[in-house]
C-alpha cells in the first residue's frame, strides 16, 4: 500500500475530512502537525502548497476539497465509493460539498479581528436571526431533510464543518446554541458520527473533538 | 434531448465557464438573463438559488461548480468528458478550479466598497507585486507550465475567471496590464480560445467577451 502522510495544525477545520475519508478506508496515514513534526513548517514551506496537503508515496497533493474528491473515488464503503460514480449523485454531493462552503466562508474575515471581545462579537452575529451564517445553515438544514444512506464525502464534509461551529471549538465566540435548532443538521450529524469506523475513531476523543461522537 | 435553461446576469462570471461546457457538447440552451428574460427575478426567487443555476427539463440544479462538474461527466469532448475519468486527472482538474478559485476570492470583498475611487484603487491594490491577487496568479502561472491536450472543466474555468481580471471586463479599476506577464496564463488563454466551438462561439464577440477570442 502506498504512504500517505497528511500535514495540517492540530486542528480539525479543513484536515479533518480528509482524516475522516483516510479513517473509512482503513487507510494508515501519518498524521503530521505542527505538535509531533519538529520540522512541519519547514516541509510546509518546501511543498509550496498550504495546509492540509497529502503526499502519497512522496508525491505532494494540495487543495483540501481535491484531495478530498480524489480519496472520494479511490476509497469505497459498503462496496460503493465515497465519490458517487452516478453524475446525478455526485452533483448532489458535489452541491452538499459547495453548500458547506457557502455556510463556511463568513468565518473566515472573522480570524483577521485582533480585538477579542471584537471578534467574538462579529462571530456571535453570524448566528443571529439575520446573521450571514444563518442563511445558509438554514439552507444546509433543507437540504439535509433527505440524505442518502451510502456515505459521500459531501456527508463527510457537512458533518466536519458544522462541527467547527460547535462548542467546544477552537473558532472561539460561536454561541453555544449556535445549531440547536437545526434539526435535519444534528440527525445527519449522527448518521455520520455512527458509521462504526467514524464512531471508533472518535470513541476516546477529548476537546474539540468531543463534537464527533453522536448525539445520541 | 432535455430541455437546459441557464439564469445568470447578463456578464461572464460564474456563468460563463457553464455556457462553454453546454457549448462544447453542442447542447442548445436558453440563457436567461435579466435582459432577455422579463420574469428572470421572480424565477431566481422562486428557484431558491443564488445564481447562476440551471434548469435540465424544469428540475433546477444549483451552485455553479457542481453543475459544471455535473456537465463534465455528461459532455464529451474528442471523445473524452470534460470532467476526466481517471482520479488522479480529475484531482488536476479540481486542483486547478481551486486554484483558481484562490485566485477569485480576493475580489470579492471589493464589490462592497461604494465610493469608486476607493473600490478601483482597492482593485488595482490586488494586482500590485505585493498584492492578493498576484499571488494566486503566480501559483496558476506555475501550475498551466504545462496542462494536457484534452480540454477539461478546470480548464474551461480558469479560462473563464482569469478574463473576468482582463480589461475590458466588468469589474472595473483591474489595470490594463494586469495579466501580461503571465506567459503560461496567456498561452492557456489560446489553448482554450482556439477550441473549435470556443473560437466559433465567441468569433463576433463584443464587449466584455472580446478576451474570449484567441491571442494570436
Amino acid at each position: 500500500m502506498p504512504e500517505y502522510e497528511l500535514f495540517y495544525w492540530a486542528i480539525t477545520g479543513l484536515g479533518e475530512p480528509i482524516r475522516i475519508a483516510l479513517t473509512i478506508g482503513g487507510i494508515p496515514f501519518k498524521d503530521n502537525t505542527p505538535k509531533n513534526c519538529p520540522d512541519f513548517m519547514e516541509k510546509k514551506e518546501a511543498s509550496g502548497c498550504q495546509v492540509p496537503f497529502l503526499t502519497i508515496d512522496g508525491t505532494t497533493m494540495g487543495q483540501s476539497r481535491s484531495i478530498l474528491r480524489y480519496l472520494g473515488k479511490e476509497i469505497k464503503y459498503d462496496g460503493k465509493p465515497l465519490y458517487p460514480e452516478d453524475s446525478m449523485e455526485a452533483y448532489k454531493c458535489d452541491e452538499l460539498i459547495d453548500l458547506t462552503e457557502d455556510m463556511r466562508s463568513p468565518i473566515g474575515p472573522t480570524f483577521a479581528i485582533q480585538d477579542q471581545a471584537e471578534k467574538e462579537a462579529a462571530r456571535a452575529a453570524l448566528f443571529a436571526p439575520d446573521g450571514k451564517i444563518t442563511k445558509f445553515l438554514e439552507k444546509l438544514d433543507n437540504r439535509l431533510e433527505s440524505f442518502g444512506t451510502n456515505v459521500t464525502i459531501g456527508d463527510i464534509y457537512a458533518f466536519c464543518l458544522v462541527n467547527m461551529m460547535r462548542q467546544p471549538t477552537f473558532v472561539d465566540g460561536i454561541p453555544a446554541d449556535a445549531l440547536d435548532k437545526y434539526a435535519n443538521i444534528n440527525k445527519h450529524h449522527d448518521f455520520v458520527a455512527k458509521l462504526p469506523p467514524v464512531a471508533e475513531h472518535y470513541k476516546s476523543a477529548e476537546g474539540i473533538r468531543v463534537t464527533f461522537k453522536p448525539f445520541s
